[in-house]
């Protein structure tokens, strides 16, 4: 991705629904019994069209069922629809794919599509077996209740422990032509996306090459959805898939271009934003913790020391606390495994508030510990760590580790 | 090191006191500005003779100064003391190594040593600058107080957040003599040990040649310290050493053999049982996880695959919930970077209260949650994981998350 400014995107409403020809619903079809009746568990995107279609998926072992079956069915790079339930994973049960091909049977007969070009995902709890009758009674409410103001359903059918919905869209020009590409994404435990990275939802009405969209993807998932980390493990269930159905009708884009280069910047747009409501609505969080790492040999170099200080539990603790406690900062930075000076490494504070200079060529500076309080009160915190004078850049979120990660992660199941 | 029987060893009293002509003593000196007066911070161990001496130190590359120092005064393997203060690292401080150096003077002239025979080590907070006269007007009163059952006064001054003492010492004969070998050991948090360990200080008084003794410390330090992790956090001060004054003496242990499997044998039953202490005292810790991998190809396959899932947060907190939520244990399994087939992984749970299968085969199986439910409540959790049919095994130990974590680091610093 090159380094240049953005020149910025009109954000709009809409979330999978932004783009022209994607409709979208949420119902609870009740798949925990007793569940919460006004808490949607599943979701329905559907194209108007058939859409070029690319994913990635998580780099575990260990990967849900619904993986398998939608990576079989985007093999043609084709898809119309996407169904997906929360409050159970499908992952680890004898007959889970079974059952997930049997969602994407009964959401493609109920829209008049084949199976093949229905994607499909869960996420909740692994290792239960997923009741599917639920899902199928309630498909033809969800298919007769698609409307283009349906995100607003479907956003809410796939949160789990996330507290708020998290929804991004963005408006941008391609040959003169207004293309919209906007998503959908559920956080926020198990978060530790590795080449891939937790549900994402994407949709697009510009008309793009297939090869160039799964380049973009890949390269914008690894900028954005793979900087994050809440907790360090890396979910089963991770997916990040676009549709991009062309009904902009914007001249189609086959090559690396300006255009290609505008199309990326949307996509960038939208997942680094959903990328930091991912960090900043991790469980239990109160603050968003963004490292900027730079002086880097290269930009891996940087990612590496980046994630390694948004991953300390040490780090994540003092945040909370509103504690400047830096040396955990120098620590995490320390064990990163890559190649630098440490007394290369200065570190600065930051906030609404300001910013201030914490350790200078690897040692402690005197600071006022008044000005560090009131600038780590606030919701969102920058570390800044300099490693040396390279041209290597990258930015990681993550947030702070709270008694309230430690409460709903002990009783999850119940 | 050999997979056999251990005889076992009869555990004894004294620590780091319980090897013959080892004297030491702790004492409050101060380096808190209204510190604890009850709570010792600086200790000091010293042997009758010179001792053959090996050390092993953090792989962090912000190493705290009394590492460099101990670094340079370890060159020529011989030491007969050890000063170590907790409250305060001497990390990241511009004047940090000359202190170290003023603290082994000190020692050293006090105990008409060369400062070179004196290692030096420091715990506590990282990047404030140490106040050196406490310690220094703390030194006479120190060494006035030396004694062969000092070892109790001594551990108290290097626990920093731990909440219990940790010592042990065994008792095993070489050549027809009785050799005695203990230690102690400070937690409990930033533990997460890598090719060293956190703060551990080892006397004996067995005759061994300086290489088999550095062996004999690398080989075991690998298989104990390296396998326990609190937080995930590798320290900037970790250092592991030992000092072996040759005063029982049996005929040296000069080569590989029957004498040197003994050795090491007791070597890692103290270590061994200082690691599980020390994962067991982990930082607002309730319960001492321990993972057993087998079945593995080799035995770092199962080291990676054990050490995983003793550091899954999100496990962690499930064990602190009592949650059989054994489906954290085959995601952390499975983004372990090792190479096996996750569909032969299978995995019990157990305690004193009994053991149960959970998942067989890279699936659940059923199980009573009732009985699950049992086996967690004790305060020692055995997760068995089985990764195949090879020859591989390791045990790694680990702790559960749990409030207090985050309630200490929230504000460690004041």
């Amino acid at each position: 991705m090159k380094k240049k400014d953005f020149k910025g995107f009109p954000f709009i409403e809409g979330g999978v629904c932004a783009a022209k020809g994607f409709r979208a619903n949420g119902i609870h079809c009740g798949i925990k019994a007793n569940g919460d009746p006004n808490k949607n568990d599943l979701a329905l995107i559907v194209a108007d069209k058939p859409c070029t279609a690319a994913a990635m998926y998580t780099t575990n072992k260990v990967q849900g069922a619904p993986i398998a079956v939608t990576r079989r069915h985007l093999e043609d790079g084709i898809a119309q629809a996407v169904i997906v339930n929360s409050v159970n994973a499908n992952t680890c049960n004898a007959d889970g794919e079974e059952k997930a091909e049997k969602m994407c049977v009964e959401a493609a007969t109920a829209l008049h599509l084949k199976r093949e070009d229905v994607i499909v995902a869960s996420t909740g709890v692994i290792g239960q077996p997923l009741p599917i009758e639920p899902i199928v009674e309630g498909i033809p409410e969800l298919v007769k209740g698609l409307s283009t103001q349906g995100n607003t359903q479907a956003v809410n059918a796939i949160m789990t422990t996330d507290t708020v919905p998290k929804e991004v869209a963005v408006e941008f020009t391609v040959g003169g032509k207004t293309c919209r590409l906007g998503g959908m994404l559920k956080g926020s435990g198990m978060i530790h996306p590795n080449m891939a990275t937790t549900l994402t939802f994407l949709t697009t009405d510009c008309d793009i090459d297939a090869e160039l969209l799964r380049e973009a993807l890949r390269e914008v998932v690894f900028l954005t959805l793979n900087r994050v980390s809440v907790d360090g493990d890396t979910s089963t269930n991770d997916m990040v898939c676009i549709l991009a159905n062309g009904m902009a009708e914007n001249a189609k884009i086959n090559a690396e271009s300006e255009d290609y280069d505008t199309f990326k910047d949307a996509l960038y747009t939208v997942l680094m934003n959903l990328a930091r409501m991912m960090a900043r609505d991790g469980e239990g969080a109160t603050k968003l913790i963004e490292c900027l790492c730079d002086g880097a040999p290269d930009d891996r170099t940087a990612e590496i020391v980046a994630k390694s200080v948004i991953t300390s539990s040490l780090l994540k603790a003092a945040i909370f606390g509103e504690d400047a406690n830096w040396g955990r900062v120098l620590c995490a930075v320390g064990y990163a495994p890559a190649d630098f000076d440490i007394h290369e490494v200065n570190v600065t504070l930051g906030s609404e508030q300001g910013v201030i200079l914490v350790c200078e060529d690897g040692a402690g500076v005197e600071f006022s510990e008044e000005e560090a309080k009131k600038i780590l009160s606030e919701e969102e915190i920058r570390i800044h760590v300099t490693i040396g004078k390279g041209e290597g850049v990258a930015v990681a979120w993550g947030c702070d580790l709270t008694y309230d990660y430690v409460r709903i992660n002990g009783d999850y199941r119940s």
